[in-house]
Order: structure tokens, then C-alpha cells, then sequence
């Protein structure tokens, strides 16, 4: 990565104590680009290159660093300092880092913390992982309304210091209730003396706080949000979720469908930090898990039609083309339909719509499938034929496969619904699932038609 | 979806001519609510809505309907609003419609729109698809050095209006190069007498306008930026990429990885949106094409083992679970690394790493695997015994199996590699081209083993 480069001369500026050198580096460039070039340091090197930094600098910096490395540097750094770097970091970052840490050890740091923000961290703790209270940050910006907008944007100037945003602004009453929301453009723009209530957009979209994390973020890219108010069962204002964050979700719950998709459990660090073992373990769970299922399943079909192999041994030769078909024409559709589901294409309500449409797209794909494996029988046969009809053994490969094609996208289309349904992510219903399913049934389909014409 | 509820109520104002219902619904509500709960009305009665909004408040909805609809609204409005619709749209998203529209179109269109926009769209449309320049909206904020604060914040209220975000300003100097950036936070919190040459941040991340658009997704994820500024060879300022579009993208490069993936060439439109011809057409051709490849390999290969197969029957009850076991782990590492590559964990000098990696998960998968062979042969096979060693047959399986098993793994991790290298979206390297490259090498290792221990 980018930090190769650079390095070697961070390297030797720590070596040297050259102080000036890397409170310039730490203090003029990108948070991210700081914790990129880090990347190769030690915790102790990253903490000498940090200590150049105020407090605040060093947890814009500890945010963008990779969960694990976050965990060993502050693991690596005095009590005293984990308080002061925690008060400093913003509200959603911070808990975030402490959801990785041992539960003791948190207990064991929260009595250093401040304790306006000892209590918000336990509350933005006590939502479930992968809900809208886990993702929201609670360093938002605020309003009465009955202010005028000049009062507004010399209150803004005052909180813009410790908020995660100022550009969208939320008007709330004495109960903390969501009654508007006005952007720092509208307060520009408006009338100094204009009263709040009057300019505020009073049509808010919110999340509650309860509420799934696809669905916060299929809401943020709807609507070009910036930020995204999460409300209580009171619609009481109790955090927002902001554009960064949505993106970064995106990307995690994109990876982990591409993960499922494939037969592998989500994995939290990156594919190279990740431990060996780990990975092992997940990769290992799935392979194992369906070929069980596979060897008892398509050894059983097979057993059944022992007789017809030992007749006709060209049979065999046309097993895996039997079985491929199905596995593919299966991956297309389960793909297909899972990634309808996850962008908001498709939903529950539609089953019957995707049926219908799986159906005529199963008849017409088999069909395509179909006549290619007819003509590929009838062309190649030949040279495997033992006093078996050409004609006939290109009849069964044909329409078994077509019948493979047809069954393997309606299945495959439909799993991914019924799994959504099942509360299980649909995502799973894709390859080895729906290939496992497919192998077995072919096999039986494929060799129905051969006893019904060769035998 | 969510306009269900609504659409009866919509048709009846329509039906009805209620002006002032109509009008509430079009200027009061947030525009992408607006087009979903337009979704199942007719082009005339969209319009028919849309005309008690003005032009800017119709170009503002118009950018949150679906491709295919906002190409039939332009189609359906008159020459004259088309114009007029066009000069009021956002730059980036006016673009993205003529894009879908006959060129023929477009240059008909084009006269009617006033000389300085007409000029932005010809250069925005000559940028290639997947290029920052494509992505880009050329209404940005921008300022000189020299002046204050104070006036800075002046002139910025002139430009809000037209400006897709005035909350990241770029500083210019008289060639329009880039020299500097503030946010409208830091602009607000500083002292009004201030220089914006004294407060500007100069170390600017920017993206240049013929990079790809992936490479300017991950910059504006890596560093949270709500806007990205796109330079050209000079290092002038050409546009913004905006945090709305970066989102989009990532949703749109998720499904087309995803896709790829299960062998599905990329899809424009919606699942339920797109024509049955041109999903059945991409769908089919990577079927038959698999088929085929499928057919070819896996025949000639079975041919070469005929005898074994005459000899022992039981050999061929085998064949589907060797071939499964090769196609999920092969799929398994080929989605492992794509998405590594996919978000920037992995990269292209990383293989031999990967490799290394690999090669050591594969033995760890293939023994695992392999075990489980071993036993489930030695329980089952008794039924299916014809005069085989049991012992031998369990061995043939277990090595077999992990053999194809090791195989696929370092297959399917290194495809992705090779695939990015030659320039091929590593997607396409899942699920069916390894299956297929797995399949036909799967059974040569199986009747080898067969053969060296059987036969």
C-alpha cells in the first residue's frame, strides 16, 4: 500500500527524535493518511509518532486506525491517557473501539471516563450490533425553536467545536421530541432574524432506533442524506448516523453477501489480518458441512440407480454436465434475487412476481440449455456408444438438462426468499446451498429419462 | 413498496384536478418520496403531478426516479420544458440522463439549452463511464485566496442556490488551479477578518478525472470526505464527486461483483425493471457457454477412464462429490479474494502472499475434508461393495478429496489475481469458471488415485 514509501523515513525520524519533523507529519496530514502510513509500526512507534499530537488529534487519528490495531493501541497507552483519548473521540468511533475490548476491561476503564460520557457510552453499549443505535453517533447538533437564525448560527458556532456535524441541524422541544430539521445552508441563506420554527423542514425522515442497519442504510442513499435522525419509541432525537458511516456499512454488508454467497461465515478483519486459524475454521465448517450433505445425499440417488450404470457405462459420463448445470443455473438465480432483495428491488411481498418470472426464465434458459446439450450429445456420443441409440441418449441428455436448468433456477430463486423469510440472510441460499440441493435432484431427474428411454 | 398506500389517493386527486392537493404533495414532500410514490403512475400523469411543482422542484424529482423512467419523462415532456428541465437539473445527474438516451436525441436537444450548460454537458458526456469525470458534477463551490472570511461567507450565500454543496469550498487560483480547500465549519467557527489563504487546508486529497471510478469510491470512504474535488492533468479543479454519488456507486459495484460472481453479466436496470429478453440473453449465454466448456472438458476426461468405470461401477457414484467439493472451495477462495481486492485489503503485489496463504489453507481444508471422505467411504461404501476393498476404496476418496480440494483452493485464490492483472473484472473468476476449471481437473485426480490404488 501507499505507506511502503514512506516508511522507512517515518522510521528513522522516530529514530533520530526529530520532534519537529513528526509534529508536522502528525499534526498537517489526514487523520487517514496518518494511520496508513503507520501501518507498519509498532504500537510503541505508533504512540511515539502519536505523542506529538494533542489528545484530540490522537483519537481523530485511533479511528482510523483497523479495529485490531485500535484494540493493541489502546491497550498499549497509560490509564490515564485511555480516559482522556475516550472523552475525546467521537461518540460512535469510541464505542465502537470498546465493543471490541474484553467487557472487564471496559468495566474496568468506564470509572476514568468523565461521567456525562461514562453514562453515553453505556446506552450507545446497551444497542444490539447490527441496529441503528450501534451505528448512530451522539454528538449531534441541536436547536430550540423559538430562536431567530442569527441566534441559531452563533449557537451552532459554539457547539461546532464537539458535534460530529453542523450542516444539518435538528430542532427539538423541552422533551427532547424531533420537531425539524433546518441545514446550515438554509440558516445562511434565511433571514437573519427569521424564527426557526418558521424556516425549519418540518417533513423529517428518521430512523428508529431499533431499526435494522440495511435499512438505515438503504434510507441515507435514498435520500442523499448527510446524516439520518434516529428517534426513540417517543420520537425523541437520540443520535443521528452519518454519510460515512452508511458507506462504510455498505461495504461490510456487501463483502459479507459476497461471503455467504460463497459459503463462508462473515469474517470481521480483513482478509489478510485475519488469523490463519480462523478463516480455517469458517472455510472448513461450510466445505465439510456440504459434502456431508452432498455424499449423503447424491450417493443415496446414485445407489438407486446402480442398475443403469452397470448397464449403460457412458451414463456415468454425462453425471458432472448433469450436475454443473443445476449448480449454475441455481447460483444465478439465488444471486440474482439476493442482491434484488439487498438494494430494495425486490421484497417478501413480490414471491409470486419472482416465481412467474423464474418459471418463464427457468423454461427459457433450459431450453437454451437444453438444445446445446442435445446437439453436444449427438455430435460427440459417437465415440463412447455401446449398442445405445445416439438419438435416444441425445433425448436424455437434452431434456434432462433442461429439466436441471428449469428446476435449479426456480429453487434458486426461491431460497433466498424463503431464507429472508426464515429470518436467516438470504445471502446463504446462494452456491453450495442451492449446488447441494440441485446435484442431488439431478442426478435423480437425469437419470429418470434415461431409464425411461434406454432401458 | 411503500407507495402501495398512497397511489389510490394520488390517482384520485389527479382524477379529481385538486390543484392544491397535488401542489401540497409535490413542493412539501422530500423529492425521492415524491417519485417512489409516483412509481405506478403513467408518464402523463407524473407529469400531469409534477406540473404544479416549478421547473427547478420537477428537475430535483426527476433525478430520484429510476433511469428508465426519467428517459421516458424527458421523452414525454415538450421540447421547450425539456430545456428548461435540463438547465435546472444538478449537473452530474442531467448528464446520467442524456447518457441513456439516443445520441441522436441528445444532439437534437442540445441547441435548446443555453450556451454555458450545453458546454458543461458536451465535456461531461466525453468523459468514458466508469471515470471519475463521468461520476463528477461540475457545480461546485469554489473562491479566490485573497479575500476574508467576512466576504468568503458573503459569497458563498450568493452561490448556494445553483451549488450541489457549499459546505467544502475549494480555493482557485486565476487558471482555476487547485490551491486549497475550507469547510463551511471552519469558515464559520474563524475569525470574519481572517485570509482564506491563512485558514485553508492545502494538503487536498483529490482524485484526477480519468482515474477509475472504484479508486475514487475508496478515497471517499478511506477519508469520510462529504465531497471529493476531480483535478485534470494541470491541476486544475474540473469538479466535485459528491458523498450521495460515492454511495451509489458502491451499491452499483456491489451488485455488478456480485453478479460476476454467479456468472450473470452486469444488469442496468432493477431485477423486476429489466426486459426478460436481455436478462434471459445474459443469462443464458454464460449457461451455454459453461455447458459447453463443461461438456468438452469433463467428457474427454471421463472417456480416458471408461474402463475403470466398466470396471468398477462404484467408482462412479463417486464422481459428484469429488466435483463439489472442488466447485465450493474453489468458489470459496475466488470470493475470498475478489472481495479483498474489491476493498483494497488485497492487492495486485500481494500474490504471492495470497498464494503462500492459500496453499497452507488448502492443505489445512483438503486434510479436513479429506477425513471426512475417508470416514463417510469407510461407513457407507459397505452397501455398494462389489468386490472392492472398502479400506482402499475410503483411501482413494479421502486423498482424492483433499487432493481436488487443495486444488481449488489455490485455483480460485490466484484467478481473481490473474484476472485483475489482464485487466477482467475478477468477479468473473467465481463460482462457474472455476467450477468448470475445477470439475474436469477434479476427475482426472480421482480416477488417478482410482487407478494407482484399484485397478
Amino acid at each position: 500500500m501507499s505507506n511502503l514509501l514512506v516508511l522507512p523515513d517515518l522510521r528513522e525520524m522516530l529514530l533520530e527524535h526529530d520532534d519537529a519533523g513528526l509534529a508536522q507529519v502528525v499534526t498537517e496530514l489526514h487523520p487517514a493518511t496518518i494511520a496508513d502510513f503507520s501501518e507498519g509500526l509498532s504500537v510503541e512507534e505508533t504512540w511515539q509518532l502519536l505523542d506529538h499530537a494533542p489528545v484530540t488529534r490522537q483519537a481523530d487519528v485511533l479511528a482510523f486506525f483497523p479495529p485490531p490495531k485500535q484494540v493493541e493501541m489502546v491497550s498499549g497507552a497509560g490509564r490515564h491517557l485511555i480516559s482522556k483519548l475516550l472523552e475525546a473521540m467521537p461518540h460512535d468511533d469510541r464505542v465502537e473501539v470498546l465493543r471490541q475490548l474484553d467487557p472487564e476491561v471496559v468495566e474496568d476503564l468506564l470509572p476514568l471516563v468523565a461521567k456525562a460520557d461514562r453514562e453515553d457510552i453505556r446506552r450507545l453499549l446497551s444497542y444490539p450490533e447490527d441496529s441503528a443505535g450501534a451505528m448512530m453517533t451522539t454528538d449531534y447538533a441541536w436547536l430550540p425553536r423559538e430562536i431567530t437564525v442569527a441566534q441559531a448560527i452563533d449557537d451552532l458556532r459554539r457547539q461546532a467545536s464537539d458535534k460530529e456535524t453542523i450542516y444539518y441541524v435538528y430542532v427539538l422541544d423541552e422533551n427532547r421530541r424531533l420537531l425539524g430539521f433546518v441545514s446550515l445552508r438554509h440558516l445562511i441563506l434565511a433571514k437573519p432574524m427569521a424564527r426557526i420554527a418558521d424556516i425549519m423542514e418540518t417533513e423529517v425522515i428518521s430512523v428508529r432506533v431499533d431499526a435494522d442497519r440495511e435499512e438505515v442504510v438503504k434510507t441515507v442513499q435514498r435520500y442523499d442524506f448527510l446524516a439520518i435522525p434516529v428517534i426513540d419509541e417517543q420520537h425523541r432525537l437520540v443520535g443521528i448516523i452519518t454519510h460515512d458511516d452508511a458507506i462504510d456499512v455498505v461495504v461490510e454488508e456487501a463483502t459479507e453477501d459476497a461471503l455467504h454467497q460463497a459459503g463462508v461465515a462473515s469474517i470481521d478483519e480483513s482478509y489478510i489480518d485475519a488469523p490463519f486459524r480462523e478463516i480455517w475454521m469458517k472455510r472448513a465448517v461450510y466445505l465439510a458441512g456440504f459434502f456431508v450433505a452432498e455424499a449423503v445425499l447424491v450417493t443415496s440417488a446414485m445407489n438407486h440407480f446402480e442398475a443403469a450404470i452397470s448397464t449403460i457405462v457412458v451414463l456415468a459420463s454425462f453425471i458432472p454436465l448433469c450436475i454443473s448445470t443445476g449448480g449454475n443455473s441455481g447460483a444465478q438465480a439465488a444471486t440474482l434475487i439476493t442482491r434484488a432483495l439487498a438494494v430494495g428491488d425486490v421484497t417478501l411481498k413480490d414471491w409470486w412476481r419472482v416465481l412467474k418470472h423464474e418459471l418463464w426464465m427457468g423454461l427459457a434458459l433450459g431450453t437454451t440449455v437444453g438444445i446445446v446439450g442435445f446437439l453436444f450429445a449427438t455430435f460427440t456420443s459417437a465415440s463412447v456408444l455401446e449398442g445405445v441409440n445416439r438419438w435416444m441418449l441425445a433425448l436424455v441428455i437434452g431434456q434432462s438438462v433442461a429439466c436441471i436448468c428449469l428446476w435449479g433456477t426456480v429453487l434458486g430463486s426461491m431460497l433466498p426468499l424463503l431464507f429472508k423469510r426464515a429470518g436467516i440472510d438470504p445471502g446463504y441460499a446462494s452456491s453450495p446451498f442451492v449446488a447441494t440441493l440441485v446435484d442431488a435432484t439431478g442426478i435423480i431427474i437425469y437419470f429418470t429419462f434415461a431409464q425411461l428411454y434406454l432401458l
